[in-house]
C-alpha cells in the first residue's frame, strides 16, 4: 500500500451539502471582523447624527453610543463570540448591541443600509492603510537618507545592463530610491485626498427620505465631504483599486532595491553586508548568509499586484449598484496592505543595518575604463572636438590602454598625444573615479556636493 | 473630537523592532502547516528507503516511521503545539519527532534537504487538489447533463451579443458547459500526469552521495518516476503555475455561466428560478431573491487568476536554484484551490436545484423573427437560391411581417409569394421555434435528437 | 492531401540566422517613430540651452534648430525614410540632421545621452496622452450630464444583484458615471502634475560635467522642474505605469457602463435604443441591432490592464539604472493609450446618440414592490416604529399584496390597517415610484431636485 | 513660446465624428488579414464538402476552389487591396472571390456563418503557432544539450539565494533548463491535441439544417474531429488562452535563464562571454558588451503574460454565444506568439554562441567552503554520526579553516582530528570541488556520469 495522502477533506467538503456550501461561500465574518473598529466608529457617528437631527430620541442615542463602546471593548479584549450564522461584522455588532441595550438598538439602522455601512467601514480601513503606508515610507526614506549622508562621496560603479558604465556615489544611488519612494508617498497622499469622502447616508442606493445630515457624519468620521451620488457611493471601489495601484508601484520599487541587495550580497559582488537580523545562516557553513528578507521583499510585488489584478477582474463589467461580487474586495486589500507594511518595515530595518563594503565598491568602480566618458567629455569641452569625434579618440585610447594592460590614468601623456596631439596634462584631472564623480555637478548629478544638497533638502523635508 | 479609528496596530507594527519584523516576514508555519500530512507521508517514505538501502539501521527506521504516525495523529487531533520559532512545518514535525523517539530522529534527514522535502510536500498537496478538482468537475458535469436530459427539447433563445439570434434547446445550452468543463477536466488530468514526478532525493540542489533509491520513494508516494535533474527538482514551480492556469480557465467558465444565471434571474428575463438555498432574500421584500452564490462564483475568477499573476510575477527572472522568493508560492495556491473547489461545489448545487421557466424561455425564443435564418436556408435548399439572394428575400419578408405586426409563421402563403413566387406551403415546416430547432440536425447541432445523443454519450462517459 | 496551412513563415524565421534575429528583437524604430515630434522638440530645447550656456556656438545652434525643423517636416509629410539599421528614432533623426546640416550636427549630443533623451521623449508623449484623456473624459462627462438633464425625473429601477431594489431616476444613474469619470479625471491630473519633471541633462545616469542648464530645458519643454536625481531620471518608468493604472480604472468604469448598455439593449430589458451608428445590423433580421461598440468598449479594459500587467512585470526586480528590458515600455503604453482614447470617444458618441425608453423604464421601476422600503421608512418616520419592526409590518403587507395579485399602492387603507392599525391615508403619498424618488432628498439622493442640483454643479464645473 | 509638442492628432481623433470612430473600433481587417491563408484553406475545405454532399453543384465548387487559390496568390504576392469598409478578412476574401468567379461565389457561405468561420480560421492559426513553438523549443533544447555535452564535467557554483551552496557541473545546470523546456514542449503538445477539433459547421451557433459533413471538413483541415456542441464551438476561446498560458510559463523559464546570463556577464561574475551578435557594444568603451538580447528576452514574459491577462479579462463573465468582445482575442495572441518565437530563436542563438569561462566558474565553485556538505555527509556515511551531529563537527572545521585563512582541503589531518578524532585520511577524497561533484551520483545528481546519461537520453530523444 502506498503512503499517498488522503483526500478526505475535499471529499468531505463536497459531501457537506448545499447549506454548508452556501454558508462557506457567502459568510464574510471570517475576514470582515477586521472592520470592527471602523464599523463601530461609523455607527456611533450615525447615531449621534440621528440624535442631533431629531430622527431618534436623545436617550436612545445615548444608550446606543455607550452600548457600542461596550461591544468594542469586548472585541478588543478578545471576549467577543463571533457568529457565522450572523454572516458579517455588521450583524454581529448589531445583534450584540441589542443584547447589551435592548430595544433602542433597533433604532440604529434608521436612514442607512448595509450597503452604505460597509462602504463606509471599508473606506475608513483603507484610509488607515494609506496613513500607515505614509508612516512606513517616511521611515524608509529617512533610513535611505541616513545611508546617503554617510556615503555621499563613496564611489561605486553606476551600472547599465548590469555592466559598469560610469562611477557614481553611494549617496547618489541611495537618493535615487528616496525619489522613488517620494513619488509613492505623493501617490498615497493624492489617493487619500481623493477617497476621503463619506458614503454614509447613501442608504441602499437611492438616498433616504429621513432628514439625515450627511455633512455631520462625514465630519465626525474625518471625511472631507459626503459623496455626491448615492448610486456611486455604494458601487464605488476605486479607493481600494487606487490603494492597490499605489501599493503595487511601491512594491515594484522595493523589488528593484531588493534585487540589488541580493546581487550585492553575492560572493562575486560583496558590495554590502546585511545584518544577521535580516539574513539566515547555515549551521554547517558559518560564513554563509542568505539574504532571505531581501528575497521575500522582492517577491511581495507579485502578491500585491496579484491582488490588484484580482479586484480589477472582479469589478470588470459589473452593473450598478451593489453586486455581491464586491464582497471579494476585502481579503485582497487586507492581504496586500499587510504585506506592503511588512515589506516597508523589513526594508527599513535592512537599510538601517546594512554596511557598505567601500573597498569593493571603489575597486569595482575603477574597473572597465569607467571614466572613458569623462575623457571624451574633456576632449569636447577643452579641445572643442565635436562629440562624435571625441568618441572616436577615446575609443583609440581605451584600446591602447587595454593593449598595455593598464587603466586610462596609467597611460603617459606621450602615449595619449600619440593618439591626439592636442591632449595636455590637464586631462589627468578628469581621470580616476574620484575626479569623475566630482565633475558631475549638473543639477541632480552624482557629485558629492550635489548629493549633499539633496540630502539636506530631504532631511529638512522629512523633519 | 472625531470618531476616527486609531492606527495603533500599524504604529505598533513599525515599532515592533527588527526581530519581530524578521519573524513576521520569514516564518511560514502560519500557512505551511497545511502540508503536515504530506510532510509526514514524505518522511515515512524517505525513512523506509533509508532502511531498505542500508543507509540507516532498520530499528531506527522503525522508530522513525512509528513516531511520525504519532506526530500525525497529534496534528490531526488538534493537540499539536505549532511553534513559530521553528519556522516551518518541517522543523516542527522533526523537533516533535525527536521528543517522541529521541536520538533516531537525527537520522531521518540523511540524504535529503529541506529544499527537496518542501518540493515533495507541496507537489503532493497540489496533486490532491488536481484530484479534488476532478471530483468537483465530474459532479458539476453530471448535474449539467441532468438538466440537459430533462430539457433536451425545451426551446429558448440562442443569443449573440445578448440579442436573440436563433432558437436553441435548453439541453443544448447545458451541454455547451459540459464541453467546457470537460476540457477543464482534460487539462487537469494532463497537468497531473506531467507533475507526478518525485523531487525527493534531489537534496539541496546537487543530488547526494548517499546511495539513495529515488525510484523507491517515488513509488511509495504514488509518483510515476523521480525527476531527472536535481537543480530543476528544487527550482521548479511549474506544477503550481499549471494548476493555477487550469483553475483560472475553469473559473472563467464558471464566471460565464454565473453571469448567465444572474441575468436569467432578473425580473426582465425570468428564465430560471434559483433555489432558496443558493439565494438570499429580503425580510422586507419577500419576492426578492438575490443570486448571491452566482455572483460570488462570478467573482472567483478574479481571485484565482490573481493568484496566477502573483506566482508568475514571483517566479519571473529568478536565478537557479532555490530562492526564498519561492516561499510565496503556497498561500496563493492554497487560496486558489480552496476557492475553486468551493465555487465548483456551489455551482453544482445551484445547477441541481434550479428550475427553468419553460414558458418564458419559449416566448423569448419566438420573439424577434428568430427563425428568419431557417427561412433563408429553406430558400437555398428548396428553391436553390444563392445564399446571398435568399438573404435578400428573407429580409423583405421580415420587413413585411414587421409592417403587419405579426411573426413570420403568421404571414399567408399569398403574402409570401408576393415577395418570391417560388415559395410553397412547405415553407411553414421550418417556421416556428420547434420546427427550427428540430431541423438543426448537423453533428453538434441543437436539435433534440442530437442533444440526446450527446447526453447519452456523456452519461456513459461520466459513469 | 490535406488543406492544412503551411508553416513556412515560422520555419523561415528560425532559419533567418542570428543577425536577422538580433535585429528583429533589438530594433525599436518600428514603433518608437511615434516619438518623432517629441524627440525633435527635446533636441531643439537642448540645442537652445547649449547655445545659451556657451557650450556650443550660436551659429551651430541655429543650424541645428533649423535643421531639426526640416527633419520634422519631412517626417510629418511622410517623406522620411526610416532605417532599421539605425535602430531607433533618435539615431534616425540625428543621422538625417547630419545629412541636412553637416558638421554642426555632431555638436547636438553634447551633455546628454540616449538614456535621458528617450526618457524625455517618452515622458512628453505620455503627457500628451494624459491631456488627451482629459479631453476625452470631459467630452464624455458632458454627454452624460446632457442625458441626466433630460431625464432628471424619469424613473427607472435601481438594481442590486440585477434585481429591482428601489426606483431611481435616469438622471441619477447617469450622474453616478459622471462621478466615476470625475475621479478618473482627478487621477489623470494628479498623474500629470507628478510626472511633469524633466529627465533631460541626467545624461547616461550620472549627470554631466558640462555646465548645462537643466532648468532652462525643463521650462522650454513645459516641465515644472528638472528631476532631482540623475540615476532615477533614466531608470524611472512610474509615469508610464501610473498612466496605465489610471487608464485601467477608467476602462473598468467604461466596462461597467458598457455592460449595462448591452443588458439594457436586450429584447428582455429594452431600456435603451442605441443609434444605428454604434450598432451593427443583420441583412436578414432587420429588427436586430447588435451593440457592437458597447461590447468592444467592455472588452478594452482587458487590453489596457493587460498592458499594465506587462509593464509591471517587466519592471519587477530590475537593478538600476537603465536596462534594455525597459525598451518594452513603449508598445504597451501606445496600445493602451490608443484604445483608451478610442473607447472614450466611442462611449461619448453612444451616450449622445442613445434614447431611453421611458415607458419600459417606468414599468420596470414599478414592478417587484419596489417601494416597500418607502413604506417601511414611513412606518418608522410617522408611526415611530423601530426599524426592525417596521420591516416586519412591511413584509406582511407585501405578502398580502402578492396574494391579492396587486401592487402596494393598490391595497385599500382597510387592508393596510388590518396589518397595522396605526396606518393612515397619508401612507399613499410615499407609495408609487414617483413619490418614492421624490422623497429621497438626502444629499446625493435620487430625487429630481437633488439630481438637478448635481447637474447644475457639473455644468458649471465642466464649462 | 515653448517647444511643447502639439496634441493635434488626438484633437483630430475626437473630432473625427461617430462614423470614423465606429469604423476605427469595429473593423478588424487591420489585423485579421494575418488569417488569410487559414481563411482560404477553411473555405476550400468547406466548398469541397458542399460538393461531395450535393449541397452545391460540382461545377460551382470547382470554380470556388480554383478562385480561392487565385485570391490566395494575390494576397501572398502583395497585390491584394484590403478594404476597411469590408471590415474583416472573411468579407474581403469573399468579395474578391465574387469579382473573380462571379455568381458561384454566392454559394460558398451555404451552411456556415461568420461565427464558425472565424473560429476555424483562428484555431488553425493558433495550431500553427503551437507547431512553431515546438520547433523553437526543440532547437533550443538541442543547443542546451550541446552546451551540456561540452561541459559535463566543468565545475561551477550551485547557488541558493545567489549564495554559493555546493559545486555543480555546467552540464547539469544546462540540463536543468532542458527539463524546463521539455515540460513546455509537453504542455504545447497536450494543448495541440486538446484544441485540434473543428468548429466548422456549427454555423451561427445552433448548427445547420443543411446535410453538411462535418467529419469531412475536419479531416481536410487536419483536425481530429468536429466539436461536439455548436454553441460551444463558436463561444470557446480556451485554445487561445491555453496557448497563452503555455507561452507564459515558457517565457518565465526564458526569463530565469536570461537573468542568469545577465548576471553571469557582469564584470563581477564573468562566468560567460556572450557573442558579439547577441550583444551591443559602445563606441567609446570597446571592452563593454551589453547583454541586450538577454535583457529583452527577460522582458518578454511581461508582454506575453500581459496578453494572457488581457484575454482572460475579456472572456470573464461573457454570456453565450458569440459576443463582439471576443474580437479582442487575435491581437493579443498574434503579439504573444510573435514574441515567444522571437525569444526562443534569440535564446537558441545565444546559447549556441556563448562561451563559458571555465577558470572563473571553477574558482567561484571552490570558494566559500562549498564542500562543507560533502564533509558532513562523509561523517555520516563513514563514521556513522547522526546527521545533526555531523553538521556540528563540520561547522567547527569550517570555523577552524576560516580562522586559518584557508579552505577545507588545506587543513591537515591532525587539525581535523583535533575536532573529531575519528576522522581519517580518506576524508580528503570528498573535499575539493571535483571530488564533490563526482560523488553526487544519485539519479538526477550533478556528477559528470549522471549528466552524460541525461545528455545521451536527450540526444536520442531529440533526434
Amino acid at each position: 500500500m502506498s503512503d499517498t495522502t488522503s483526500n478526505q477533506m475535499w471529499g468531505g467538503r463536497f459531501a457537506a451539502g448545499p447549506d454548508a456550501i452556501m454558508e462557506a461561500i457567502n459568510a464574510s465574518i471570517g475576514f470582515d471582523k477586521r472592520l470592527a473598529a471602523q464599523d463601530i466608529a461609523g455607527s456611533r457617528a450615525h447615531a449621534a447624527m440621528l440624535g442631533a437631527t431629531g430622527i431618534v430620541e436623545a436617550s436612545d442615542v445615548e444608550a446606543i453610543r455607550k452600548g457600542l463602546l461596550t461591544v468594542l471593548s469586548e472585541i478588543e479584549s478578545g471576549d467577543f463570540a463571533f457568529s457565522a450564522a450572523l454572516e458579517d461584522i455588521h450583524m454581529n455588532v448589531e445583534a450584540r448591541l441589542k443584547e447589551v441595550i435592548g430595544a433602542p438598538a433597533g433604532r440604529l439602522h434608521t436612514g442607512r443600509s448595509r450597503n452604505d455601512q460597509v462602504a463606509t467601514d471599508f473606506r475608513l480601513w483603507v484610509r488607515d492603510q494609506l496613513d500607515a503606508a505614509e508612516t512606513g515610507l517616511l521611515a524608509l526614506m529617512r533610513a535611505l537618507v541616513g545611508q546617503a549622508e554617510s556615503g555621499a562621496d563613496w564611489v561605486m560603479p553606476g551600472f547599465t545592463h548590469l555592466q559598469t558604465a560610469q562611477p557614481v556615489t553611494w549617496g547618489h544611488h541611495m537618493m535615487a530610491y528616496v525619489e522613488m519612494f517620494a513619488r509613492d508617498l505623493s501617490r498615497v497622499r493624492d489617493a487619500r485626498a481623493r477617497m476621503n469622502e463619506s458614503p454614509l447616508g447613501a442608504a441602499a442606493l437611492a438616498g433616504t427620505s429621513f432628514p439625515v445630515d450627511r455633512q455631520m457624519t462625514a465630519e465626525a468620521l474625518g471625511f472631507d465631504r459626503p459623496m455626491a451620488n448615492s448610486l456611486d457611493a455604494v458601487s464605488d471601489r476605486d479607493f481600494a483599486l487606487e490603494f492597490l495601484g499605489c501599493a503595487s508601484i511601491c512594491a515594484m520599487h522595493l523589488s528593484r532595491f531588493a534585487e540589488e541587495l541580493v546581487i550585492w550580497s553575492s560572493a562575486q559582488f560583496r558590495f554590502v553586508t546585511l545584518s544577521d537580523r535580516f539574513s539566515t545562516g547555515s549551521s554547517i557553513m558559518p560564513q554563509k548568509k542568505n539574504p532571505d528578507a531581501a528575497e521575500l521583499i522582492r517577491a511581495k510585488v507579485g502578491r500585491i499586484f496579484g491582488a490588484n489584478v484580482a479586484l480589477m477582474m472582479v469589478m470588470k463589467g459589473l452593473p450598478l449598484a451593489y453586486s455581491k461580487d464586491m464582497q471579494e474586495d476585502k481579503e485582497q486589500v487586507f492581504d496586500a496592505a499587510d504585506n506592503l507594511m511588512l515589506a516597508l518595515a523589513a526594508m527599513e530595518g535592512m537599510v538601517r543595518d546594512m554596511t557598505a563594503n567601500r573597498p569593493a565598491l571603489e575597486a569595482a568602480a575603477a574597473s572597465g575604463f569607467s571614466t572613458a566618458t569623462d575623457l571624451a567629455d574633456w576632449l569636447v569641452r577643452v579641445l572643442d572636438l565635436p562629440f562624435r569625434e571625441a568618441h572616436h579618440v577615446t575609443g583609440s585610447l581605451v584600446a591602447l590602454a587595454e593593449k598595455q594592460g593598464c587603466d586610462l590614468p596609467d597611460l603617459t601623456l606621450e602615449q595619449m598625444q600619440g593618439v591626439h596631439n592636442g591632449i595636455t596634462g590637464d586631462v589627468f584631472d578628469v581621470l580616476g573615479v574620484h575626479n569623475s564623480v566630482a565633475s558631475r555637478t549638473s543639477y541632480g548629478g552624482t557629485s558629492p556636493e550635489r548629493v549633499r544638497e539633496q540630502v539636506a533638502r530631504w532631511k529638512e523635508n522629512l523633519g
